[in-house]
This record gives C-alpha cells, structure tokens and sequence, in this order.
C-alpha cells in the first residue's frame, strides 16, 4: 500500500521561479532535498501540460517555435498578455539552459528521490487546457491546434473544457500513449500518475460512460505497459489516478476509478477538486467504502485556493486553513495526503512566510503532527460535475436558520475553538447566534465583517460539526463565508 | 437473494378507501389476491405510524381515545381540518369494525399472501410525524405528545422533521423495539421491514454520527431477535430497512446503512426519496458498488409524486413516468423494485385508470415489461439531506445552455423518442434548441407551454441522457420541467 504525503510539481514552476544561474543539476538536487526535508514521501514531477519540459523525442518541448534572440511579437510570444512576457521568456530561456548542460530535469529528480528515499514519479496531465483561449502560446501543443475536429464539444467554445480533447478519437488515446511509453522508457520512476484532473473532462456531452468503457480498456493497456516496465527494471512501479472528488462525477465523466481499481488496473486513486476551491469536505469515507477490499490505495488531494461558492471572491489558502483541509483527509482514514499547487517557490504568493511552510508541511505527515497546531475548516463546495448535474453549495445564506455542515477531523481536546462567520448586514439587521452540535454559544463579537464565536469543547464531535446560524429578523446578515478554528 | 417487486401498504389506505362492508376478512384476502395477480413478490404490511392498525397489546391502536358514538369535535378529532373529520372516522370505525369481528388484519395479510406464493412482511415505520403539528389526533401517540423533551430539535419547532423523536434516547429506542418485538411474534411474516424513511430524521443536529454508532448497534439486537423468530418458525425472515436515495445522506443522517449490511445486520436496503417527489435518478450504481460482496439485496424505492425543483408545484405520477422511473431501478441492475404510496385503491386519485395500473404493475415486474410500454424519464431532485449540506437542483433554469442529465435506462431499439421541455416564454423570447448526447436535434414544438422535439433513436445511449437547451437571447425561456419519453 502507499502511504504518506505526497508532492505534486507541475511542469513549470521550477523554471519560473529560479534564476538562471539555477539551472543547473545541483538547483534540481537541493529542490528534492528540501521536500525530502519536509517529510515528503513521494515527489510527482509533472513534465507536460500539451508540451513537454524536457527534450522529449515524441512530443514538442515547451520551447518548440521560440527562438530566444527573437522579439516579444515572435508568433508564440505575441498573444501572451504584456506583463506575463518577461516570466514566459525566463521559464523557456530556463528550461533551454537547463538542456544545454545535458541536465534532463525529470531524470535527474528521480534520481535524487532514489538517493533521499523520496519515491519518484512522473505526473502526466492528460488533458491540459492552459492558453487555449489564445490562438497560440508557447503551452499549446501543434497537435492540439491542428485538429480542432478532436475537441469534446466542438460546436460550442464557452469555456476552456469545451476545447479538451475528446478521448473518444483514438488519435487522442494514441498521442498520450506515445507520451506515457517514453516516460516508462526514458525514466526511471516509482510510480506514473495520469492527471485526468488537469482539466477533468474527457468526452463528448452525453457520451461519457461509453467513453468511461473506452478509458478502462486504454488503462488496462498502459497497465500492461507498466508492468512490463516493472519486470525490466526489477522494481515496482505504481500506477495513480487524480480523479473528481465525487464517485458518481467520476464514473459520470468517463473516470470510473472505482472499476479501475477493483480490477487491479491502479495503485492509487486520489479525489481531488479541479482549483477553483480546495474542498474541506471531501468525501474520502464513501470512496474508502468503494475502494474496500481492492489493493489500491486512497489519497485526499488538496488544492491551493479557497472560495466559498461559485462566484465568490477567491484567495490562496493560509496555513491553517490548509491544516485544517488535510486534517480531515487523515482523519477519514486515507493512505495519502496529496498536495497539488503547494509550490515550495513562493509560498503562496508570500501569503505564508518560509517558516509557516515548513512547519505545515511536516505536519502534513501526520494526523497528530496537524492536531497539534491551530487549524481551520472551511465551508466550501465541490468545483467539478457531470455536464446536466447540479453543483451544490451552501453559501451566501440569509434568513432565520441556516444550517452548515463540514467533516472536521476528531474533536480537540485541549484549547479552544471559535466558529468564524463572514457576513454583510443590512440596515438594522442583529448579529445572529450561532449552535454548534446543537449547543447554542454565547453571543459572538462582530468586528470587519466577521463574527467570532467561542465554542466550548465540550459541544465538538469527532468526525462532523454543524453550524446552526439563527437570526432575528426582520432583515437577515447575508453569511458569505463559514468557518472553525481549533487551537490547541 | 430477495428479488422481484415489493409492495409498501401503509397502515391506513385499506380502512380509508373501503365501505364498513368490507371490513372482513374476505376483503382483506381480496386486496392480496389482487396484488398477486398483478405480479407483486412481496407484500410490506405497515401496521403503524405512532399508534397501530390492529389491537396491539403493547402499543396504542389508532382508536384510543376515539368514541364512535362521540360527537366530531370530541378531543382526538377537534383539531381535524373539518373535511376530514369524516374520514377520520371512517378510518377508525372500519378499524373497529374489522376487529370486531376478530380479523387480525397483519395477520390476515400475511396468511393470505402466504396462500397466494407473496412475501408478506411487516413494515414498521420508526419515527412517523403525521399531524405532529396538531395539539392532538388519533395519530399521534401518548408517548410523543407526553415526551417533547426527547424530539431532536426541542428548542426549535419550524418543521415537522424538527418533532421527530431523537433515537439517542434509550427510551425512544425501546419504545419501537416492544413494536418490533410484538411484530415478530404476534405475526409469521416473511420479513420485517424497519421503515427509516418516516421521516428520516432521527437524531439531534450535529449529533448523527454518534447516533449511528448507536443504531447500528441497535439494529444487531433487532437482528438477533429476527434469527431468535427464525428459529422458531423454521422459515428464513429477512430484515430490511428503508434509508435516503443517497449512501452520504444516509450516513450523515446516521442510518449507515452500507455498515448494515457489511456487517450482516440487513438483507434489503432499499435507497428512496422521502415523498416530496419520486426520484428519477436514484444512484443505485453507486449503491451496488457499496453493497457488493453483501448477502443484502439492493432495492430502488419509488414515491407517487412528481416535483420538478423545490417549491415548484407537484402533481402525482402519471402511468408512463411511473414507467421510466422504474425502468431505471431495474437497468442498474437493481434486485428490488419497491413501491411506496401506489394505492391501489385510489389509482393516483383518478388520474389513472385502473387497465393503467394493472397494466404498469404488472410491466413492473422486469425490464422487457417496462420496456415495451411508454415511459417518461423526468428531471427531479433528491428530497432529504442531512441538515447542512445543501440540496441540489437542476430547475428551473434559463440562459443561453443549459444541460440536465439523466438516467434513462436502456436504449430504445424502436419507436420515438421525444423531449418535452415546460417552458415560460417571457416577451421576444424564441424556442431554444435541443441537443440530446451532444446531437442538436431539429426544432421543437411549441404548444401550451411545452416544446416538443422529436429525437432519433440513433443519438439515444443505454443508461444516460443528457439534454443542452440552447436559447438564443437576449431574453431567455425559464425551463421549469424536462422529460424525455419514449414510445415503442
């Protein structure tokens, strides 16, 4: 079984965020390092989105079309929003450097994870639709631009997944094989991951499960590659899945990894949001009921951002925001805690100082490495869905009760707890009262929007809490944002 | 394995709907007869909701307190709505009357449906609210009315779900099991059916969890009970439950049912709406992944009534879409077809005729049944959710798409195929457009509200549907229902 915490690095932020004197093997060494340092388990090093960040023999490397001494206006440079110029022609002048010292980026992480006792991956996103609202980029690939006839929804262009690839054409299934069978060649992983969460949607509208039958059988394939690979080079290698949060979105989507794993075709199955919001409440009980009796392992993934409905104004999470979304994933009873934009560069926009990383993520190992520190759990809801099922989400709320519920790991059991509401009131409308469990809490203290509310430990319940907001009319607070924090 | 299609009688139906002519044991074999020949495996004989049907020794039967020679605004019936105090009392005379002339009318049921080859179960159902929002009635029992301290929400009364009784209470749970005890052994019935579904809430708001861990351990000591009944009998008496359309819910409500039956404490699960309307899209795949490798046979649960979004109005079923609802139970390859409130007294309160429901019941049996009859397939909503998470809906709707997905059961090979759209046209609004799986259909017809559009089978897949209605603006149809029939 797999265990522990695991590290997803996509494609490019190694080449964004360093200097070009860094692109060298020592930089990659001392990256690995420093989340080998953090109690990473497993590192997934993500080499493409529609191209790859290594000289690759089968697909276009990023940098394909862009000549360095060339102009701004160059064709893969003159779409690119002006400010965002500068950062694309380092990330490509990076990855160039980084080749032209015959340092080839995903070989030499893997190979710095086998010397640390990381486990090293590689991470396939199979869909990727960065700048596909461009008519072109240095992210998208020749293939891609070439066939639009090959796109899921391909008489309509509303948002970004209306233009993934539809893996209904085996043209599509056969230019990721291609992708997968170098990666098990020219590497020498742990384990291979296909990121179909990046971005999530497969098929043509209505064509999803014929298309789900059709995935099955491809992944038997890359299954039978993987082994294949497993007997030459005398070591496992696993197989992972990043899957939507909800069983039925995922069988809905053509993604049925409860099949995949009960026919022994995957090692890990990791539910996960798309970005919009990192989901609090992910339900990782009903996926262990699923997965029960398979030999596959179960992760929680956690995403970057948090917003507490669709449309609400969005922010990266702070830390214990993030302790509290990875406490429940242990709490559940998951095998892994799977990070996904938890960038080591920037710590979060500078929204978390080095040490707040740091101590976060070598808390993440554990379930008592979270409890020991403040951690907060947020109402949020679930990004991705079947195209014709309805996205649920409990907030904004007005009126005289409105009931919040959210899986919040075990009950504390020394410190303090305060419920946190953010609310916008109208002329003459009260602060509400708040029950926690039932239990009604003294009054709060309203200051900046937010309404804080002590909760006596003695009312938190392992598992689940649930919020009862109650407000006197006639004009009701307009609750935007619900939350929990623990102090231990 | 328990299979075939289960009938739910509910306690009062037969005393309701019949003259004090009837009231004999003739009738009472008559009505099985009747199911029998419309092809019903198992007869599920409620006999209670707070008080009994039958002169119970440990329970008060629904007459207590009612004088019939007492005047209409004696205490149980002051607080009737006046145009049903008459049949309140038809209910209650009938009752008399049947037990007067020392029919048992379980027991009767039960040996009569075991002369005719049915199953005859006892159906108890374990927290009835009917007229709980009455200072009294002949349904509410000296217990509930005595006991407010035990409901689940005793500082708040905005429901009637709030008035439920809260099982964490041994008293509550001792209560039902003197019914339970009385059941098995007053009566021979082939199986005991705890019915959770009326209402569904049993435990206090945030309290749940626990309270499942309590039930559950409950239910082993009911399960003993039935193997200690077994025993006696020498005949197999299977133990089912009725539990939310969707696993989290029901976990979250604390009737964890996939423990059940992991644990062997069950051998019917039977997933159902509550009553608001029937759910066309039970997730019974989902279910049978769940209970997979369980001896518990998996059953879908069908209500009388069609809502499309809450709040919209509601009307009761009409033949064909009774059709398509059970048409999607048997395609996910569920073992129960369970019928709740389709009295067969009334046929829909008229709407059908009786060759309707003789015919549709007897389709009911299987597939190929229900597959060579019209059935509509409706776009509806889960009715019950543990309080906090939100419910989610799909109408009404209006923009330029918008998508509804649906489980439909298997292809048509023949006949046509129409969606029907309810629609409201504001001023300068055009029919919208209709793909179906991706296909954009030709143009619909608009008549009374509903557009019509013709499908050609060849774009039909087996399982789902998905509908894109596309408007084209600037002011859009609201889309208020969406159905899909097919015609062999």
């Amino acid at each position: 079984m797999l265990k522990g915490l695991f590290f997803n690095q996509d494609c490019t932020d190694f080449f964004y965020s360093r200097g070009p004197e860094q692109m060298n093997s020592e930089a990659v060494d001392a990256f690995v390092d420093r989340l080998a340092s953090l109690g990473v388990t497993a590192l997934l090093v993500n080499t493409n989105a529609q191209r790859t960040n290594y000289a690759s023999e089968v697909w276009e490397p990023l940098w394909t079309g862009y000549d360095p001494t060339g102009p701004d206006d160059q064709p893969v440079l003159k779409h690119q929003p002006a400010e965002g110029v500068a950062a694309m022609r380092r990330l490509l002048n990076n990855m160039l450097a980084l080749v032209a010292k015959d340092v080839d980026y995903p070989a030499r992480m893997i190979a710095r994870c086998r010397v640390r006792g990381v486990q090293g991956w590689i991470s396939l996103r199979m869909n990727d639709l960065h700048d596909v609202h461009l008519p072109d980029s240095p992210l998208l690939s020749t293939f891609w631009k070439q066939h639009p006839e090959l796109r899921r929804v391909p008489y309509r262009d509303s948002g970004w997944t209306d233009r993934a690839l539809d893996y209904a054409h085996p043209e599509v299934r056969d230019h990721y094989m291609v992708l997968i069978r170098e990666s098990l060649a020219r590497f020498d992983p742990d384990g291979l991951e296909l990121d179909f969460m990046r971005f999530g949607y497969h098929f043509a509208i209505g064509h999803e499960r014929d298309g789900g039958v059709l995935l099955t059988r491809w992944l038997s394939e890359v299954r039978d590659l993987v082994l294949d690979w497993e007997r030459r080079r005398g070591h496992p290698i696993s197989l992972g899945v990043r899957v939507p949060a909800d069983p039925i979105t995922s069988r809905e989507l053509g993604m049925d990894a409860v099949v995949w794993a009960r026919e022994g075709l995957c090692d890990l199955v990791v539910p996960t949001p798309f970005w919009t919001t990192c989901d609090f409440d992910l339900p990782l009980e009903l996926w262990r009921d699923l997965l029960e009796g398979t030999s596959a392992s179960l992760g929680g993934g956690l995403e970057c951002r948090l917003q507490p409905y669709p449309g609400a104004p969005a922010r990266l999470l702070k830390p214990d925001e993030a302790r509290g979304a990875a406490t429940h994933v242990w709490a559940a009873g998951t095998d892994v805690l799977y990070l996904f934009n938890y960038f080591e560069s920037g710590h979060f926009g500078g929204l978390w100082t080095e040490q707040d990383y740091t101590e976060t993520l070598r808390a993440m190992g554990s379930l008592d490495g979270l409890t020991s520190l403040p951690r907060t759990h947020c109402v949020t809801f679930r990004d991705t869905s079947a195209p014709g099922y309805p996205v649920a989400y409990s907030l904004p709320a007005e009126g005289p009760v409105c009931i919040f519920r959210l899986q919040t790991g075990p009950r504390p059991t020394g410190g303090k707890a305060e419920v946190v509401l953010g609310l916008e009131m109208p002329e003459g409308a009260k602060p509400p009262r708040v029950r926690v469990n039932a239990h009604l809490c003294e009054e709060g203290t309203l200051a900046d929007h937010s309404l804080r509310v002590p909760v006596p430990l003695e009312v938190l319940r392992d598992c689940i809490t649930v919020f009862e907001v109650e407000s006197a009319g006639p004009s009701y607070p307009r609750i935007i944002s619900v939350a929990v924090t623990f102090t231990p």
